[in-house]
């Protein structure tokens, strides 16, 4: 599929997969940064304290892997007129996220649905799972996102 | 309850209640910060472009209103050892965020249970809604943490 179109409602089916364009290098610097603003515990925020700590290291805010993974999905999915989050159903972090990580994520699409309070958009399901370089497995979501009906009297291109 | 009091997972039970201590300022200059780094789409980057979007206005990545609430619970909730997540069971973005938004939280435990697979913690689930200063409900989640059990022979203080 091409990249580049963006993509209504009527585009997304069950099993359609959307590979990350890129991995996403993740620095210490990073990880501290997001954690002084968002996620100030010392294990996000010193290396020394992270590795007296239950992640032995440092390791990143779950919520800097959740938003590198938007980072990631908004590259690689171009719905019409952007991409909405219409709620996460499960997120889980299920390995620490280390300085020096190359973060990728492939997304699967699960279901696709209308809308019954915003008639002009239908909602997509999708799993997300997002590995590092070792492809274990960081992340793992069920979000669901909204995309536009398509304009009624364009063609499918 | 006081809320320098280093917290066990003896000490959490249902219906306990965490309100944040502070209320937090959104600037237009963190959405779109956020944004460019993690959440890069129009509506979340510049304000007329928002204006004509499905938000009509700027409006902030809902992985920054998720990361402020983060930022908001590690400051009122003192989990002895730090707050590990252990996962989200769901979150939903219920109304934009806009810049100068003055957002706070209230938590409340649910439920509380041992781990199977980390017999020194146990796993207590957390329902968190996020309130502008109109109290409008701008998030709700519902999300587990870990809590250590409290060392033998160690009184609960």
């Amino acid at each position: 599929m091409a990249q580049e179109q963006e993509l209504y409602f009527e585009d997304f089916h069950p099993g359609m997969k959307f590979d990350s364009l890129r991995s996403y290098k993740v620095t210490a610097d990073e990880i501290k940064e997001f954690a002084e603003r968002y996620d100030p515990q010392p294990f996000h925020l010193d290396q020394s304290a992270g590795e007296s700590s239950f992640f032995k290291g440092l390791a990143a805010s779950g919520w800097l892997t959740s938003a590198i993974v938007m980072r990631l999905r908004v590259e690689s999915i171009h719905v019409a007129g952007g991409m909405i989050g219409a709620g996460v159903e499960e997120m889980r972090w299920t390995h620490p996220v280390r300085p020096g990580d190359s973060l990728r994520t492939e997304a699967e699409i699960m279901g696709v649905r209308h809308s019954q309070s915003r008639p002009q958009y239908g909602i997509v399901r999708s799993r997300t799972t997002c590995y590092n370089q070792n492809d274990e497995v960081v992340l793992r979501s069920i979000v669901n996102f909204l995309a536009p009906l398509r304009p009624k009297g364009q063609q499918n291109s």
